[in-house]
């Protein structure tokens, strides 16, 4: 078995010597436009803000949800908002999830569910559709007379939507009770779903594609850590081509390829001190075939 | 008449648990001197640091005072600390601007002007001197003998500028008291203007110039969204070739062009999913001329 | 003498309102994988968290470690959490630092080492040594089963370590008192040290390489900038070529070369408005001769 130190035992509970709620922001906007969002934040509610990512590919929902995902899970109970969102301005609704004791805020594009039933775990995820009326838009101090914009929903409708959760203390149900918010049917959401991997029988073969590609290069497959265990040390093939299979990144020569077993507990195609995604020419999307040798 | 979403109502009046102040920051610094700055300003007060931007093109005092003025206008009252700062080093004087609630601090080149003025809305804009010998500069630990820079005001003059101002609760009247500043006349200042758009007088022409381009592509002009008001849905020519004027990006279908009303009220040139800059060949400063078919 | 507006005097104690203690995070993970650090921060600290950077240079130690000694002294008493960790997953050993008032928590690869000493000043710079099993890993909400890995100590083990130290409030001696640190001697560190220029013995010529570029393109030598002390307004020759000495970038025309004292006290070499990289044609590394004309 790998050795699994993921899973030692429960993390100590924070010691809080202050009750501010934490809310996180995640978005495809790089800067400015965040700051807007936080000023809005700053305005309504006293809550820590922490940036998960502002610069997530430009509409690619897809590659932020599974980010949030993947790094969600290691915040405490937070308010959750996160704007990928190539609808802005249309009539796509906006939501709010709530997940165990994790809140998310954003646009109804998919881009919220694999993070929220991830948080949820074995309680129920619920949702609920925004009711923008309900929401106070922000007016910006020496506001231009008729200026009215539909492009920017981060700041106009998400912020001040996760600012009045983090407020009333994720209080849902008042929300509900006020008409600000409205539950509505999981099933009615756009979803998005990653590919399940393919694993053989005999546990030698497997099947999967590429998920993302992470900033050092390296290539993050859907297919699970476990394919490895027991593994370290020996070789596997890629795509046919032979390679070693190995803890991590300096267990292999410098500039060498290997497989290993990533930070998220995905099989990750890797090289010591380089860009796997080169090293192995692929792109998120793409095949990718491990077979033990 | 456009929909007018950002006027609704004045924002809920913040529920502060915390009287701790708030220090904006934007630089053209990227990493990792504004870390310098928060350093600096850690020392010396509790205030709550929240980044604008650090990533504005190198010594572009006017990108850097156009954004300034747009997303200022959303934070709370805050000390705002702004340093983008060919002249460092230089005789050019250090501000600090009240408007209103809001005070600014940077260098006196135009960038801390434009924000000013619309922080200040209906009250006095007021312009304030900082006397160099008066600031403490920043020692840091284990410091080298002798090796007077001249190169980071921002660290050494603006941020112990800013920490003052915002220790001192904004007693802006105290630290001109103790000579700390000096009033000056604002029209002794160095300022930044932009182009003010032609408009028709039958209201069917505008032409005005493109003052920044963000992050996605957007092209925004000097034309105000008004000039598009109840045009949804008809078409205009934008520098003679006949684009949709939209309501946001998905009104058109995906990589098409249009013509919207952008985040901070100005016509924008977009691609629903793509690069307006690119897709119709402008850049900062060039003239855009619209009108209606 | 160049004047030395550093050394005034020492700042102002800091009004400090609150208690939380301060966290500053460093790395080469750029987005997303820092949130994942702080949401463990978060989940079982308080503290306060400061960027310094996390875009440095992939698995580039030196050019971490030369930042870190630079910018972390402007810091008040913090816990620094660096993680430049090309030996992530191999028995390298995880270190703390106690650096007077500073406490540094990383890999044992010489990143801490150059900021540890500066930091320590003239008190005793002590080491010690993290018992990876002493240390509660974090656990994600919905984890998956089975996932182990070791390629991401920066979220796994250093995170832990640091909010451990924060929230024990630096109370080393505890933690080495239960066994979760044990005191290692400095000489048995990896270390990472910078060169020494050679400055002549008539003060008028030095020999000297780049350690780093900045993000302005700015060339920091490791030539003392006492060096250049009283030479503001005369010239010199670098590698050969004749450049004003200036006291700042815009004491020279637009677009011109300038030698000068950067704002780490170094001799440095830029362009006014411009890359003092592109047009010195210099890399880190590289050799700097500087003679007085």
């Amino acid at each position: 078995m790998v050795p699994d130190r993921n899973h030692e035992d429960v993390p100590t509970a924070p010691d809080t010597q202050t009750q501010r709620p934490l809310i996180t922001l995640t978005s495809d906007f790089n800067t400015p436009y965040p700051a807007a969002m936080k000023g809005v934040l700053a305005t309504r509610t006293d809550a820590r803000l922490i940036d998960v990512a502002h610069d997530f590919p430009p509409q690619d929902v897809r590659t932020a949800a599974f980010w949030l995902r993947e790094i969600l899970p290691y915040f405490p109970p937070a308010v959750h908002l996160a704007v990928v969102d190539p609808g802005v301005g249309t009539d796509r609704r906006a939501l709010v999830l709530r997940a165990g004791d994790h809140t998310l805020v954003g646009p109804d594009n998919g881009l919220l569910l694999p993070a929220g039933r991830r948080l949820a775990a074995d309680r129920e995820l619920e949702a609920f559709a925004i009711d923008p009326e309900a929401i106070s838009t922000p007016v910006p101090h020496g506001a231009r007379a008729g200026a009215g914009s539909h492009t920017f929903d981060g700041r106009d409708l998400f912020a001040p939507a996760a600012a009045l959760v983090a407020q009333t203390d994720t209080d849902i149900d008042s929300l509900v009770a006020d008409g600000t918010l409205e539950a509505v049917p999981l099933e009615t959401l756009v979803d998005c779903s990653f590919p399940e991997p393919q694993v053989g029988d005999n546990g030698e073969t497997a099947t999967g594609v590429v998920l993302v590609i992470d900033g050092f290069g390296n290539v993050i497959t859907n297919i699970p850590g476990q394919f490895l265990a027991g593994r370290y040390g020996t070789r596997a093939h890629v795509n046919g081509e032979s390679v070693p299979v190995a803890r991590s990144y300096a267990h292999v020569a410098e500039s060498s390829r290997l497989l290993t077993v990533g930070s998220h507990g995905f099989a990750e195609l890797a090289v010591n001190g380089g860009r796997g995604d080169v090293a192995f020419d692929v792109a998120v999307g793409e095949t990718v075939t491990l077979t033990f040798e």
